[in-house]
């Protein structure tokens, strides 16, 4: 039923009589639910009560539940309140501005704002291109979305993506430095989408879109990258992407084969599915086989929208037909961004020999993570808690870093690859395992390495 | 020529030979070109050679080039770079975003970001009104802007007036804990506009228009005001209008006059001009006569836009016709918002006993301050180099406060009133003087006592 984690973490604040047995009940209580303990605090002490926050990790919200109830019925234990950590986390949203030079004195007013900013003003009226230098627009970031694809709970709307696009923020300062700061529309008509962005440019150094439904996010892409001056990358695409790149490229060197040499088989042809054909063709990658739900895209497929014709035609350059398990036969690389368990374990064991498994869809992978590791070489998830997980949080922010720095007007399929190729060298021969072909996310020097390689692809263009 | 000030500060690298008095020649070479020697530090000294950062402040960029050139015209003294304080203090921009929350561990991280985050959406989509608890939105103003009127430097455009909505979001944090956002829009259509602010709205608790060229703002504002949810208030107009409401009942506190028995004239119809001339009437001042360029306004003037139609039927009752210096014959208080030098203080002298001057065009005031004190009893300026500056800090940070406090949906003239009044009994009976009407936009005690106000008027609604 998965493992108690932090994300579904509770406080209860419970009332004890003078049973000094009654921590160790309580505690018992949550250990005999399979809760976690992770804290213990007394806040109040009297000889005939004891009130104590008890904060305990569980699988989820249901699960939470149960816990809490356990605690309820044990004798002289009455729990007062329960209070979500996740939620109190987020109570006044997670993001705040802050001032970069100090507003203490007269002076400092009078440069920060009127009389002095005027001629700061004019002078960037006269050269804008000094808006670079003399506002944040150089370290800014816009993400945006307009709320129709948000993680894995589908079209919720733009109030409901804050949370994810503040997340985001977050990760881009920690990680990069990047000042980003949450754009949520309230349309989703790709034409408002495309202007409300072109309009808000002045203020922003890039364009992160994020969470933008397919085939959307396409048309919104390629029409901004067309009309703006500004880096605009699409995290969904690009991002995931990229990191399968460095993912695969270290999974190649641990079973000995080349990216040229291996068939790959894809399962989904949405956002993430089509820059990831475009940057293992980039890297050389010859045979890619792609599927939706209906099975294999071929050139004689009927009724496919625009972006599947696209992946029809630049793919499967044998005309393979049948279904995603008929391609998997024989198979070197299996790639999936689609859906929770479409195959079972037997299925990778038809693939061919030392295979490498990226069951990528989340929170529940498309295949079982440990039945997949019975036939394959190499298997990563997107999930924190099994090995090797793909997370774009390895590529974004070291992609602007870079970007940013170079003054970038676009991020190429070069910066790209370059970045997919920095975060494969941080993981050193030596350290190099099934079990571990790419870093940690908390490893802090992913981020400066993708940045200097992007930079420098950047300059060589 | 003005006073040397800090928003025309200099630092520039001085080379200095064996002679000990070398430093005394620059400084003097500085006062004696009008300017003021703020510090001389000490960067590198040698028994042959001194490198001194000599920073001081000029009346304008022309004033510290002749700075400049003074010292280079000491024998011995070669200055080697000039840097402007302001400049520098503008390199990278004034803003930044900061986390609320940690983010070391894995734990953090899956509360903040994925997988917990989902839980944070799925309760918002589930109740929108939760995104002001669980979202930044309900601290965060966007600082709207075309850049059509940026100070007094006019249509500069979205990326020359990006300065000034950084310090506007400066004042904002400084002086009520208010998160603002710059927001310089790449256009000056008003259906734009409007429509953009719409789509932005998810993620802001309120909307500040600023800098936007009259009449659009009047519509902008109108039609936002009609179609959003959150408080939007165009500074221009209403903070304008709120100070100048507070400044006049203490300087009727003054002279022992009453609002509703003084004549006052008015110089601008532009945005602040008219949201005057309603606030004031909404505190029921009776007389009021309003001139543009070509004079007095009143019903049977032709030509007239439509803000300039509904003032000339908003105002002078009696039909007065003429020039501004007609109607300021015999007035009791003149109030300008227009352009510098309209006015001789030989014209303030025609005006009634005790007469109010509100010069408020900047930099240049309507008239000379000093020469309009030899005649009236109270004089206001924009600046911060003379007595009385009203300045629209004093009321925009509080009135955000105020109304995000109160989950106000918009900012009613009720409120608007609450927090001119907040501002004016910020002057105590026994402080109150001809030179003292308005606090200082130091004084912290003002923000908050506006907020509360505001808070207050919002609930009575």
């Amino acid at each position: 039923m998965g493992i108690p984690s932090a994300s579904y973490s509770i406080t209860m604040r419970v009332h004890l009589g003078a049973d000094p047995l009654g921590i160790g009940r309580i505690t018992t209580a949550v250990g005999e639910s399979a809760g976690t303990v992770v804290a213990v605090d007394i806040v109040e002490s009297h000889p005939e009560l004891l009130v104590v926050d008890l904060t305990c990790n569980a699988v989820d919200a249901r699960h939470a539940d149960a816990i809490t109830q356990a605690v309820g019925r044990i004798d002289g234990a009455d729990v007062h309140a329960v209070s979500d950590r996740t939620f109190l986390l987020h109570l006044g949203g997670k993001l705040e501005v802050a001032s970069k030079v100090p507003l203490r004195t007269r002076d400092d007013l009078s440069m920060a704002y009127t009389p002095g900013v005027a001629r700061v003003c004019r002078a960037i009226a006269a050269n804008p291109a000094d808006a670079r230098k003399l506002t944040i627009k150089r370290n800014t970031v816009a993400v945006v979305t307009d709320g129709s694809a948000v993680l894995g709970l589908g079209n919720i709307g733009p109030e409901a993506a804050m949370p994810v696009m503040e997340g985001k923020a977050l990760l881009f300062k920690q990680f990069a430095g990047v000042d980003a700061w949450p754009v949520c529309l309230a349309t989703q008509d790709t034409d408002e989408i495309v202007r409300t962005v072109e309009l808000l440019a002045p203020g922003y150094g890039g364009v992160n879109l994020e969470d933008i439904a397919a085939p959307r996010c396409f048309e919104v892409e390629r029409r901004l990258r067309e009309s703006l001056d500004i880096p605009v990358f699409h995290d969904d695409q690009h991002g995931t992407a990229i990191v399968v790149l460095a993912a695969l490229t270290n999974a190649l060197r641990v079973v000995g084969k080349d990216l040229d040499a291996v068939r790959v088989v894809l399962s989904g042809s949405g956002a993430a599915g089509v820059a990831i054909i475009k940057i293992l063709q980039a890297e050389g990658a010859g045979q890619i086989i792609a599927c939706d739900r209906n099975g294999v895209l071929h050139k004689g497929r009927e009724g496919l929208d625009e972006s599947k014709r696209w992946v029809a035609e630049h793919t499967n350059p044998d005309g393979l037909t049948g279904s995603l398990r008929d391609a998997l036969a024989g198979a070197d690389v299996f790639v999936g961004v689609s859906g929770p368990g479409i195959l079972e374990p037997a299925d990778i064991a038809t693939m061919g020999g030392d295979a490498i498994v990226f069951a990528l869809a989340n929170p529940d992978p498309e295949v079982d993570p440990a039945g997949a590791r019975r036939h394959a070489a190499v298997v990563a998830t997107g999930r924190s808690d099994e090995p090797n997980q793909i997370n774009n949080v390895l590529a974004f922010p070291g992609v602007f870093r870079g970007a940013l720095d170079a003054g970038a007007h676009t991020i190429s399929e070069a910066m790209k690859v370059a970045a997919a190729r920095a975060i494969a060298a941080r993981v050193h021969d030596d350290e190099l395992r099934p079990d571990y072909i790419v870093p940690s996310v908390f490893d802090r020097g992913v981020a400066p390495g993708v940045a200097a390689a992007v930079r420098q692809a950047a300059g060589a263009e």
